[in-house]
């Protein structure tokens, strides 16, 4: 079977105006003490393919307009819905008071792993991302529905923390789109 | 439930030697013509975490020692096993000689939805990364059991290559963990 590549015309994506005015998934992202520009912007692509609902950017981290975010999220800091709060535990109550499930993606105790995550009714939901070397603070895994944990087998410590938001996000979108069917 | 975060001592990971004498799991990476070492550290590292067999880098690719790749492989190349080889297609025929079957990620037409490949006996497995902005090389789709593209509903026309690679990984080994258990 020839398999031809998609030319950029063919991949006919959406424009901003569309994509602002298009159904998201239900799916949050909060990124809490990241101090990577690169990481960021490249969680705004991948939010951006995925059609998230929203980016929170919390606490000591970077935000748009920042060089390093733009040069990995290539446009998507347009595109994706995003909001700077200063205290990430006042955010986490409100959108918790608002009915959004939220869980953190840490390595910690009684955690589950994401193999074993399957979507029930847990939508609306947010996904809290740490920062780079100390992961997620703990006062905020306390305040979680729940805590993900991706298992790793190898010798390092964890992931990158864009590869880790888009295993994730995709574990999430994945049984999403088979459901669809 | 608590949730402690668990300390780096007790996620008792592997070390260096440990990791070489464990079992991995038959998936083989092929970095063709990647420029960014930054990627290809972070494709180590997410290689590292989840055992995989190895990465074959080919073409005019950053590789091993580069200050970029070891900045964000964090020691991976030393524990992931890894070969160069100058020419991709030659590297693509032998390893499909060897049996193991090889599947471009690339958005194409034919391709199979990430979400709708399935894991059957296509161990053992090798997947074509291409490079950041023109993707996998016509010539080795062509060569390929078959192409698998991950599904995009945003306005960018593509994800970043490491966030790629760490979607298909995750794809094939939360596969993998569901059926051993």
């Amino acid at each position: 079977m020839s398999h031809l590549k998609t030319t950029t015309s063919q991949l006919n994506r959406l424009n901003i105006e569309n994509f602002k005015l298009s159904d998201k998934y239900d799916i949050y992202i909060i990124l809490d003490q990241l101090r990577s520009g690169n990481n960021i912007g490249s969680i705004f692509r991948t939010s951006d393919a995925f059609k998230l609902k929203k980016i929170f950017i919390t606490g000591q981290s970077a935000i748009p307009p920042n060089k390093e975010i733009l040069k990995t999220a290539l446009g998507a800091t347009e595109t994706v819905d995003w909001e700077y709060h200063e205290n990430a535990k006042n955010l986490v109550q409100t959108i918790k008071d608002q009915g959004i499930k939220v869980f953190a993606i840490e390595q910690a105790k009684n955690s589950t792993l994401l193999q074993d995550f399957k979507l029930a009714n847990e939508l609306p939901l947010a996904i809290i991302l740490g920062n780079e070397v100390d992961g997620v603070q703990q006062e905020l895994i306390d305040m979680a529905d729940g805590c993900i944990e991706i298992p790793q087998f190898g010798t390092k410590h964890s992931l990158n923390v864009s590869v880790t938001s888009g295993i994730v996000i995709w574990h999430l979108v994945n049984q999403l789109l088979c459901a669809e069917n």
